[in-house]
């Protein structure tokens, strides 16, 4: 219970602090953040997340990083369901801690995206279905050799909360202007439910793509992987 | 007496570096850092005091840190008083000298805010009151989950004062344009005292506020905190 | 082979993270990352993949590295050729990943450069081919330097990660305007490849430079170096 | 000798890195790196040295920094001149090779300055006399706090050049505007010699104002430091 609830608090942190910076302080005139504020802003989350409840549940705020793990044999398929349920709910409130702070500023809509993640013509920068696609697959992918091999009992101890968070900034630095950047049902979901329409429409991407990508690369690190000792 | 003196220059440093940033440097023309900036600085008061004097006092900085700490159970009631008064007057000399600098340019002038806090028409983006009390509650508790979970005995060694002063820079780049961001009463009072006026007259929410927000996760995180051994 | 894999997906996400990131999202209009961001990202992906397969391959990701490190008598001559085959074949992958997204926006065009380096007429700023040369003869020295020094057996434990690829990103703040900033043949030759053209006209000095650069650094580090216990 | 070497070349480094972003980075027409970049730029210059070669020299690379470690009872009398004489000749060795790159654009020009620090009519923002010698001084002073903070024995282990390079960053973001951020006499010394006229006549103030602020705090240091064991 305890794993749930800290699993809850740092995925309702994860979607306050990286689409709240993106909602709040990205485009406010001349000093506001950009992609830049956001980029760090997402890895951040994830940082101090990592320090702060690493400890207690592992801290993987994401349903793709509970599925790479368990499929990296690192995590049990028992705690997949919780985890995964605790993580979307996390979301949700985090999104709507944020809609309540948005909407005390006047002339607010939830027409300006609320940083959900989109393709085509809902891509920031109009990247199609298939580009979204592969941006996802392949930055999850990315993410979870990043999570499996800093978190490996080789790897130095103490920095993988700082290999981890900064993967997710760099993440957010090369694919914001495709898909507004996703690898993250959870996040995904969180912002979907408060826009609906086209963003409920596109969701099942972001679903499908960060756990392909989740998945792959599960297999691809058992086969690069040191023996333990 | 070594701890106050190290708390007045840490919370001195943390006013200095932190709205200097913003005063100084964040609207030059072109060239300016902006909230990015200012955010980063923020942060880098608290990391780098963390590591020079994390041993002598703790580095708190900001009575809400302290009072979150006491109800944490980590901080010890008879000290809290002293470290808060020696916060508030570090601020202070912080607030001193960055004003002893800026009237070093001509046409510098209080009425541009002095990087104090405000809501309503003293917020830099125009949120409301409701808007910038559940802000600074929210970010000052999860400023205090980060705090006492990268303190907690499990966490990896040597990594609290980066997670925790890279906190506070994401703490900024989410609320800079609500509240200007304070989560931490006697930075609020240093720029208030200078500026007075509607600064005072709104000092109060910058105090309640983030001290709500600390007591809370003060009792949360007892909650979800791991057995220590 | 576990070690070739590694150098193949970390060259990869060297190219797909840095270039992709300058390709996809420095120049978005308001919002884009610019140099600062691209800086980030060179560094992040090194940051990330030295915690992540820093134990299985060492983490070079780049032909000059391994051959500065075999100067310096760090690695061993029989595996520099295996290396720096999946190094440039790894960045081929990861510029024909990044091809793939960039082309799923209408009017993309690899005559906007695609992130090759180039001096004279196509260096960012119109830098000549000796400011060009002079610029990745320093920067590959210093990056080899930090590399040397921050993984010799008396630095700091953990630490050469963040040193290694936080040097990159100095690098790249420094000389983008010059070169692009390579410092990596693995890395020019990817974009060239798919530039042609110009590109690979120039690439020659993407090559020497940095593999001069390397080589100096290799030799005087041996002589600043301390004893090894 | 090896020492010597090692502050000659770290404070190459610094020059060429700070220094060479700004002159080279700062101002590129809306991609450019701004101050941040250069406050990053300037901070990693010391992170990638503390960990390349503080095993060496300790990695000073200021001769402020060996003043202040010398009066904290850190740093032996009489390798006090050796060392500044290194750090200088290190710091004109490094405006050198910045001035052969600059140079190979057309157009570039040492009136604009080529980042040498100023006050007055040579402050980048118009700060008087009075408002530089505050800012070195108080700037050096908390910078080797800091240093004295974080290289103490109770201080977290290897976390030290993370924590002073952050803390370089720190000061950047602060004060470029109104001086152009020295706290380093070698810094100051190496552009002033290219630049020649109004920057040699302001010189002394980047002598004498991050020295007394450096003894300043080697004697504060003393008062606050913890008991060794």
């Amino acid at each position: 219970m305890k794993k749930l609830v800290a699993e809850f608090i740092g995925t309702l942190w994860l979607v306050l602090g990286g689409c709240g910076s993106a909602v709040l302080a990205a485009g406010y005139p001349e000093l506001g953040i950009g992609f830049v504020g956001v980029a760090i802003a997402f890895g951040l989350t994830v940082v101090t997340m990592a320090y702060a409840i690493g400890h207690i549940s592992g801290c993987h705020l994401n349903p793709a990083v509970s599925i790479g793990l368990w499929i990296g044999g690192r995590f049990d398929k028992k705690e997949l369901l919780p985890y995964i349920i605790a993580q979307v709910l996390g979301g949700i409130a985090g999104a709507g801690i944020l809609y309540l702070i948005a909407t005390g500023k006047e002339g607010f809509s939830l027409s300006g995206g609320f940083a959900a993640n989109g393709y085509g013509e809902h891509s920031p920068d109009g990247y199609g279905m298939v580009a979204a696609l592969v941006t996802e697959i392949v930055m999850t992918f990315m993410f979870l050799i990043i999570i499996l091999g800093a978190t490996h009992s080789k790897a130095p101890k103490g920095f993988a909360g700082l290999a981890i968070g900064l993967g997710l900034t760099l993440i957010h630095l090369i694919s914001i202007p495709v898909t507004n950047t996703s690898v993250n049902p959870a996040r995904s979901t969180s912002q979907a439910i408060f826009v609906g329409d086209w963003a409920t429409g596109q969701l099942w991407l972001f679903w499908v793509a960060p756990i392909i990508g989740a998945i792959l690369a599960g297999l691809v690190y058992k086969f690069i992987s040191p023996e333990t000792e």
